[in-house]
């Protein structure tokens, strides 16, 4: 059984839509239990409702307090002791929880994990990590967000974490691209030119050179290293741009009398295409570099999206038990196929 | 006649390209003549293997040198005097064309631009502005690419270019979002807050306040601001987006026999889908804050994302021509309807 300890209180739907994730979590996966931490009042109706053979593997944690989503890190590191998302941590720290999960601040989540779980050995910044679909099958970036202007060296350090993250998955050492405006070497901020030597002189690391965003999804590289800043406006801009996709042809088959009539033709395998490109099937965020098992949902996630977060959590989890390394997330994929 | 100046030799593609995207445009609007600035020998055969009539309309400007994709500010500025890219601007400077396009270095385009034809009245530094397609229609952004790394008083700047010119369009005052990876006060870097501070101080702006990148593409927000950097991450990111779910469907039809079979019809609606999406469709951005009209084409268009961008030089050197004040893209809205 894996417990995952889950701040049901975060994201933009609150209890509601984390508790329908977390039935949608347990529905799918048998050897999960969860963890549901958050104010009481608002959580144990919820858990009620649920049918009994899943409200049985949910414990409810009370906490009196959430942290607003702007929450500073001064502010969670004093004042968010009592928080939903600290408590969450506090249960995987106490080894009552294999992984924890939550859909609130980043900023919050962030310095909590740092804070109550400390960092890996020789790691400076946690970075926040996941995997995009590409035209060629899946590429990993980070960071995604945990960090804004970062300098070179931490850069190196994404690149590492990276990198060693992905040799602990089983796969060959990843072609590692640098997220910049164009591809020759004097582009973009000297930051990045300055990290680019780092890349470049490191040997335990196959960097291939600069990418732009839109070769990140053509596939031309197996791992981006950006900073936050450019990591999340990448992510939600291509999120941005294939919804818009979607929308435009399902109103382009719901306007017109044949596409309505031929619709359940087209619908079928235009769902394959929906399945494996909408956004919110790749929810879900690791935080690397901390001394736990930390993922992040996106804040809007609704409760499909935050159930793949608990997918995560629970595939990385049943990777770190069967190995002393860090997980792998091949469960999470066999859950989405 | 509108008569446009194109840098020929500029992008991946070059010369060949480059006049496939001229032919293009001159078999689509009549009142456009195109002076072809490059390598005599480069040139001159393309146009002859060009129907007669289309031909006519076309005078060849020799130039012996082309800046290189990855050329310097100061390399442009010394030694590209006899490049097909300064001698193209030279045109436009001696009012033997309305506007230049080239597909050839950001850089040099904009340097090269500023040197030779000199700044706007009041503004630093010019900047990259495009539209983009959204769930509503379309949304202006700057900067592009011309400026990475700018401070609070640029985008306050870019803010004022891009309201102006909106407002010339005869455009109600445009809804301006600052781009940042969430709307909280609090977030992203520095730079992003004090600007924010800058844009809601300015009475004359209609500041909404910071969007996220997907919110772009929902169609927020009439006008977005940014540094050249994140605008360009956003833009490539969006397009990669768009190509990938372009690219499934197109596969998941063609290795279908059903999708074979019906494939005729789906087409017809899927490909209205892929003209207003489809990035190739998008191609040219004006650089704002200059004395002229110079339009970038992106270095990878194809000949028909070239003739886009001269559709774009000739429908605003056509509104230019009309008022006094800047031109308008409703003409170049036309070509593409």
């Amino acid at each position: 059984m894996i417990s995952v300890a889950v701040d049901v209180m975060g994201g933009d739907g609150g209890p509601p839509v984390c508790m329908a994730g977390v039935e949608t979590a347990l529905e799918s996966i048998l050897d999960l239990s969860v963890i549901a931490v958050g104010r009481h009042s608002e959580i144990a109706n919820l858990v009620e409702a649920m049918p009994t053979h899943l409200a049985n593997r949910v414990r409810v944690v009370d906490a009196p307090d959430v942290l607003a989503p702007d929450v500073t890190s001064l502010a969670a590191v004093r004042g968010g002791q009592h928080s939903s998302m600290a408590i969450a941590i506090g249960e995987h720290r106490l080894h009552k929880a294999q992984a924890v999960v939550s859909a609130g601040s980043s900023t919050g989540l962030m310095t909590l994990s740092r804070h109550l779980l400390g960092m890996a050995p020789g790691v400076e910044r946690p970075a926040l990590m996941t995997r995009l679909p590409t035209q060629k099958g899946f590429v990993w970036v980070l960071d995604l967000g945990a960090n804004v202007g970062v300098d070179a060296q931490r850069l190196h350090e994404f690149a590492t974490l990276g990198h060693a993250s992905m040799a602990h998955r089983g796969q060959q050492p990843p072609a590692i691209g640098l997220l910049n405006i164009g591809t020759e070497k004097n582009k973009g901020p000297d930051v990045l030119r300055e990290a680019a030597r780092l890349l470049s002189a490191d040997e335990s690391l196959h960097y291939v050179g600069f990418i732009e965003a839109d070769q990140v999804f053509q596939g031309d590289v197996d791992l981006v290293v950006c900073d936050g800043f450019a990591g999340n406006i990448m992510l939600k801009s291509a999120q941005g741009g294939v919804r818009l996709v979607l929308s435009s042809f399902e109103h382009q088959l719901e306007t017109d009398w044949i596409g309505r009539a031929v619709g359940w033709f087209v619908r079928s395998r235009w769902e394959k295409v929906c399945e494996t490109l909408n956004p919110a099937n790749h929810n879900g965020a690791r935080l690397m570099g901390i001394e736990g098992l930390v993922i992040k949902s996106h804040g809007s996630a609704d409760a499909s999206g935050f159930a793949k977060a608990i997918f995560l959590a629970h595939g990385e989890a049943t990777m770190a038990g069967q190995s002393t390394v860090q997980g792998t997330t091949d469960q999470w994929m066999e859950h989405e196929q």
